[in-house]
């Protein structure tokens, strides 16, 4: 393989994930809709959505692993490759997340559709945009970016206990209405692990972008987010 | 680097592994204990174990990259470090879920202890031994033993089912036992995520074994299952 072909197929890997990442954002969105308006023909669509991202995961690696076999990447490549492989493996979690929040509205059917004290369409639209963000700081192979994206899971976090303690106040206080708050409690977790597998995407970022491991460097003095905040 | 030392650091790389997957097996161990028990200085350990397991994540997956980066690994050495660093990102998830779990268990503190119709213990010590038998699957390069675990995984599919069912029926039928039973459903989600890690794993080890990619062959007519059966 010439150097040029080389570099147009690590484009390919790029351009792949790129739908990898579209899709994943997309069954995140899907399910949150079908959660808005409680149409189980759009958990159809999620379903298929979490297979077409099952089937593209496993041929971005095996075009990765090709690409690793065949040639002898330089370093900076190399990284790259690495950084595509785990990406995708947390893009197709974002896939089972989604597949996660269909199952719940669908588990919701047979219920009473009831007010519940949480923003679920603004949390998960948070979620959907750090899995947005941390594509584009791949993209862009910009690290200040991937960065700003920890902060934005922090503020999901955040989001989540407060649902966490509404949610489990309402399941005690108004028993009636606790499957649907467990439901709701259940689809918060989810979005809070898709902002999770963000995270992991923008610390590989940073990894390939600049050679530096930020992985778990949350410190007690609040290390990380005065880091993002620079 | 010689052929003989590029040897013995996979093996030093496979050892690390193995320390990584203890400790990762321990983590679950000691925060069900601490559940068991109602201990809170067990869960201190278990966030311990959680900072040990991440610093030992970036040594691994550091390891893997210099090894690829300065060899140039034939095919079979390539899948295996690849196994490697995707076995790893896996440890360091179920080591977080242990986090979870213990989490959990300091939320409950402040609660009545009660009886609840779920076998936690039980489930925890299935979800515990895929965790060891997939890393052995691994050390003894075994196909078929990593396929039985995605077996396993069936069975505890089907226990985190019927806890959702039984817990939940705890809260619609004896509102004031709700926070226990939702901490209760909490953990039994986190043992089923270790369940799944370990599944990923198993993949990951009859990826490296035979080259085959059995992720997501899961078909309606439970193909995986039977092929599992075999």
């Amino acid at each position: 393989m010439t150097r040029i072909r080389f570099q147009r197929s690590l484009e390919d890997l790029k351009e792949n994930l790129l739908v990898m990442a579209g899709l994943a954002e997309q069954a995140i969105q899907r399910a949150i809709e079908a959660y808005r308006v409680r149409d189980l023909s759009i958990c159809d669509l999620v379903n298929r959505s979490e297979v077409a991202i099952n089937r593209l995961e496993r041929e971005i690696d095996q075009a990765a692993l090709d690409l690793l076999a065949m040639e002898q990447p330089m370093a900076i490549d190399l990284r790259f490759i690495l950084a595509v492989i785990k990406i995708n493996a947390d893009l197709e979690r974002v896939g089972d997340s989604a597949k996660s929040i269909s199952d719940r509205v669908r588990n919701m059917e047979q219920m009473a559709s009831v007010d519940l004290p949480v923003d679920i369409p603004r949390m998960a639209s948070l979620a959907a945009e750090m899995v947005r963000k941390t594509l584009q700081s791949f993209i862009e192979a910009d690290a200040e970016m991937a960065r700003s994206i920890l902060t934005m899971d922090d503020a999901v976090d955040a989001m989540n206990r407060a649902a966490y303690k509404a949610l489990t106040k309402v399941m005690a206080e108004e028993s009636h209405l606790a499957p649907q708050a467990l439901n709701a409690l259940m689809i918060c977790r989810s979005l809070e692990r898709v902002a999770d597998h963000a995270t992991n995407i923008a610390e590989d970022v940073i990894f390939w972008v600049q050679g530096a491991d930020v992985r778990h460097h949350k410190t007690p003095t609040g290390g990380r987010d005065a880091q993002a905040a620079r």
